[in-house]
């Protein structure tokens, strides 16, 4: 079993490290002393700063509106050794069950919003709704991280990338261009 | 070098198969005579039927008004072979250059709109502007993908995934769970 990883403050401007190759995350939530985790693949970074992240949430989802209404939530991003939850996780509603629970997961507490971290997963950043203007037609939402959590290692976690009809892409080899790269592009 | 590659049609409520997992893109676009391409990590899915995708395009760059302008672009896929050309288009400016003539990349004719297709990508991915409320700002532009072509093989080509700092993530293993999903969650 896969066990809560120790983490570090990261900044939360550069949270596209993680979130820019296009990974499953876990999104959790709660409202009212519900709890819930959903699967995310639709997902963009916005802005630097503020660090800005938009986020598709189907209103048919359990966790939509836990996420309107607390106008909070949590991206946790799992690794590949996560897999199994991962699927179990966006195949369950969390209105019959607490999935924490249910798939041995661990809520931990953030620090500045009420949703819980999960804790094995390698990444925890909490948000804050930045923006709703989108959220009634397209059910996309603009959050800000307000903190991010990273565990020190691995430097390049594996990653789930899903392509659909149950498949997903691993996160694979490490290509650097830095030395092609004009300056004022790097971090 | 990389060849223009024969494509066929694609379904537009399917192109998350290759834009979900999180790849870097190329945009082109035209308007007026100019035509451009920019590098793009920051997108989303955001719909199936219409097939809705959300583009951050920052203001900065050359491509955003001739996009703006025409409310038209071609979301391009590169693999891996196209590297070297992904990192020069994403240090260069269209405002100095032809980014086609300059690194050898073939304008191909769309079917619906103005702006070329590359021919060397695995996919090209048609697109007409569908929501501009977020375009002021925040630089986000809702497109429908109005039509698609992908090449018939590899069915997993590599793509590159950006990280930010000039280090790209290639795509990796494919790992199905196809028969532990509920079969409405799938394709």
């Amino acid at each position: 079993m896969t066990r809560s990883k120790p983490k570090v403050d990261f900044p939360t401007g550069k949270v596209r490290r993680f979130l820019e190759p296009g990974p499953i995350v876990l999104v959790s939530s709660s409202w009212r002393g519900q709890r819930n985790i959903m699967t995310l693949g639709w997902h963009t970074v916005l802005e630097f700063s503020p660090s800005l992240v938009g986020l598709m949430i189907s209103a048919g989802n359990h966790s939509f509106e836990l996420i309107r209404s607390s106008r909070e939530c949590v991206i946790n991003l799992p690794t590949t050794a996560l897999t199994a939850e991962v699927v179990k996780i966006g195949n369950t509603s969390g209105a019959k069950l607490d999935k924490f629970a249910a798939f041995g997961l661990t809520p931990e507490a953030a620090a500045k919003v009420e949703a819980p971290l999960i804790g094995e997963c390698h990444a925890n950043f909490e948000c804050r709704m930045h923006e709703d203007a989108l959220v009634e037609r397209y059910n996309f939402f603009i959050f800000e991280v307000v903190k991010a959590h990273v565990a020190p290692s691995p430097e390049h976690p594996r990653t789930l990338h899903y392509t659909g009809d149950g498949v997903f892409m691993e996160s694979g080899r490490i290509i650097s261009r830095r030395s092609l790269f004009r300056p004022e592009l790097l971090d």
